[in-house]
């Protein structure tokens, strides 16, 4: 569908969405050289290499931005509307008009004090987190804030959208704050009593600890053996290392990174089994679509929808973990912390902590919690950057029990989404985490046995039905068609409470 | 001098020079993604990412192409010849003229032509030279010809020079066959009687050959650490693998590539110090020039000089050689090859072969002769592709000695050179080894004491002649003003013929 220059006459009956089509291409093939730039840079680059590069980087982005901005993409959207298109090419024009309205909404003047606000917001916060400087990192957070409030309101405008809900419409489009509101607000009630719950009982378990040093050498030849046994393809992406673990490059060549240390070993592959579920999703994008809108990965709840399909539904699956004792056994000898029952209670061992990027399945959702009421509150204007501190203690001490005071590296400095404007992006998380939950419910409709064959290294029921109903689909349907399509019903956050309860706290006749 | 957008204004009186750097300065921010996915293509990119690599990186070098060819550029160049400049930006500007006319030169129907015919050509050779299939190349071989010869007429036109000149004009400015034919038939005259020789008198020395295996990571460990040693800057550049070694990269970046195989060394080793020779001279290019045409290197001879003077005339002098014993030593153990004056022996053994790239010093010119002096003939017209073999033939065996009679895969098959369309680019091989002699000569009636320094491990003397008078000026004057203000003279290949009279045929007193 994506054509080519030279087979696509313009004497076609649909000129004005074939002239799209050939511009969408273009910046697929450019955005190709940016994605493998930018795994270089996390991967491969040397320190001095930086400056080229940033400015590399901006040229394209400008390149790129004019492009997307180009005038004459608005009057071929509107005439393309008229022309006759099947359903997949009118569904390619939707996203198209929706990538168009993104980089269109805003004033290039707000565009690049944005930039400029948050980069050096950001890049004070790299050596201010560490050194806990709250106060010096407070005036840059303001900045950052009135941009963002500033941002919000422009493209509620344009969008038509409530402000906190136009933000994150650029990463989960169609979501809004009420259904976010009504979905965390359940979460909100069932969940500190379900820690508790879950940490009562496990306090009761025997667990034993995995003995290091773990070789690296081992740790990436058991990463790589596990990665192919989730169906990654290596003749189409690598795994290399980097500082921040990340799935990046393009759906023709995914670059997934990991990092490793050697008297740890869980964290890494927990961790790579992640970035293989969103690899799997970028390498399964509709080849024939490829270019096109049409092709991308529908959101980053559905994109995190994969990941945690499979680090938490099969890579945590205590069927799953059966397979992947004896691999670890073969990778750093015999020990009892391998055995398979004890391996499922390490990975599936619950602990409130401060930071949400090595929380567990059931305390992250507290994390995001805590994150999405505070910068809610922020964009409606009913808090400042200044009440940050106060209130993330608060919340942290009533949904984990944890005192923050004072820690602010650790606390309302940890992520890098804030600093550098990423405002509406940490709801993404936890709805993944429950469409992850409703698509395994789903599959285990379609396949009644699905736990038995995971139990027995049959993962293909569950490979076949995230590409026939999460993959290859891409981003065909809106979102709640997605999942209505898939799962029967649009987001519903039982799933997740339900594998929660029967993961943590199965009733004794289920254990 | 090259101003980036924001603190340029047009109220100067240079203003269609100023318009000119900035259109530079973006090119070389895009040619910086293009050097670091050409890159990755060698050295990480899996089988499967070629495709979409390929459609990236043509998408992007016709974005340049209509970059270089905008017709404002045209009007510029002419009005800037008008403007006050200083004599750096007059070079600058000169540059910049010879760049646009190179990429003007050609009719776009023709370039896009040449496009296909030398990738079809190149394709199919890749695997029709491991087969000896000369029949199915020939075909292939003779439109690449026919687009060269109707290349060489237009840029013959464009330019104002001879034909092949002008398709040597692309890899090594202001050169002409006239000065190659005067230069190389003089080699021709000295250069088989020299060969007989130097093996006559090697053939009464005993070498003792090194014994492996050698360990890959004990190779990689050492080529690092002879690559410090030659001062390449490890945060500004990498040292990866790929098939074919070469240097790639950005001057801020500069990545170089080597292979390893377990049962040699010394081949991966001194290529390695070949690559380093080309790393110094892009990260020594002038910083405050960069982006500009100015900074870049002066020719494809010219950096040749600098990969030959780092492996002929650094690396393998004797006392180099004695520095680099220990740490084989260390690298692999005692052995009776490493004794100094015996590796010296081994890296300087002459045997004439059929391969070019692996060929020694002495035997090297003869390959590149036998090249030029057929690609030559076949671009006035006066033989076709046809007769090649035949050809080939009596010159290796008048030059080398040796029958390559149906051997077409070790024979005028071995190069990526002719498939690929690159006409004109040989004989650069030879004038860089007849250019790193003469800096040598310089260096050594500069510093009459360099031998005695190099053998103390000490080669400063090298680095700051070459970083003061090649690296630093790199595009400011044409190539036969660097090397007179360098080495008081133009072209002179007396220096190379004494070199190796010198340390191939050292008199007895010498010796």
């Amino acid at each position: 569908m994506s054509c080519s220059r030279t087979d696509c006459t313009m004497d076609t009956t649909t000129p004005s969405y074939d002239a799209l089509t050939h511009t969408f291409t273009r910046l697929y093939h450019l955005q190709h050289l940016q994605a493998i730039a930018s795994w270089d840079q996390a991967a491969n680059m040397p320190p001095a290499g930086n400056e080229a590069r940033a400015a590399a980087m901006a040229e394209m982005g400008a390149l790129l931005h004019r492009m997307v901005t180009d005038p004459r993409l608005a009057s071929q959207l509107d005439r393309a509307e008229a022309e006759s298109l099947d359903e997949p090419q009118r569904a390619n024009l939707r996203e198209m008009r929706r990538q168009w309205r993104q980089s269109n909404a805003l004033p290039e003047a707000l565009v690049q004090r944005a930039v400029l606000v948050t980069s050096r917001c950001e890049h004070a916060w790299r050596s201010q987190r560490p050194a806990n400087d709250w106060a010096g990192f407070l005036p840059n957070l303001r900045e950052v804030l009135a941009i963002a409030r500033e941002e919000a309101q422009a493209l509620s405008q344009q969008l038509g959208l409530a402000p906190y809900d136009a933000l994150m419409d650029r990463f989960e489009p169609g979501m809004t704050a009420a259904r976010i509101d009504a979905v965390f607000g359940d979460l909100r009630r069932w969940l500190p009593g379900l820690i508790r719950q879950v940490i009562d009982k496990q306090s009761r378990e025997t667990v034993v600890p995995a003995r290091g040093p773990f070789p690296v050498a081992a740790q990436r030849q058991l990463c790589e053996r596990v990665i192919r046994m989730l169906g990654f393809d290596f003749d189409a992406g690598r795994l290399d290392v980097s500082t921040h673990p990340f799935c990046g490059g393009v759906p023709e060549d995914v670059r997934m990174t990991t990092r490793f240390r050697d008297d740890e070993f869980l964290g890494s592959l927990m961790g790579t089994i992640h970035e293989t579920g969103h690899g799997r999703y970028e390498q399964n994008r509709p080849r024939e679509w490829l270019g096109q809108p049409l092709s991308e990965s529908r959101s980053m709840a559905i994109h995190e929808s994969q990941s945690l399909s499979f680090e938490m539904q099969l890579g945590s699956h205590p069927g799953f973990i059966a397979q992947l004792a004896p691999l670890l056994t073969e990778a750093f000898g015999t020990q009892p912390a391998f055995e398979p029952d004890n391996l499922h209670r390490l990975v599936t061992r619950v602990k409130p902590g401060l930071i949400r990027v090595e929380a567990d399945e059931v305390t992250y959702p507290a994390h995001v919690l805590v994150r999405y009421e505070i910068e809610r509150a922020l964009i409606a204007g009913d808090i400042e950057a200044d009440d940050i501190p106060a209130l993330w203690n608060a919340k942290v001490q009533e949904l984990l029990g944890l005192d923050t005071r004072g820690n602010f590296k650790d606390g309302p400095m940890q992520d890098v989404h804030w600093p550098s404007g990423m405002f509406g992006y940490f709801p993404c998380y936890s709805l993944g985490a429950m469409y992850a939950a409703q698509w395994f419910a789903a599959m285990r409709r379609v396949t009644p046995e699905l736990d038995a064959r995971i139990s027995r290294g049959d993962f293909a029921p569950v490979f076949d039905w995230l590409r026939e109903h999460i993959w290859h689909p891409a981003s065909r349907w809106t979102t709640d068609e997605l999942a209505r399509r898939a799962s029967g019903e649009a987001l519903n956050p039982g799933h997740f409470q339900a594998h929660l309860r029967t993961r943590y706290l199965p009733t004794p006749a289920a254990a």
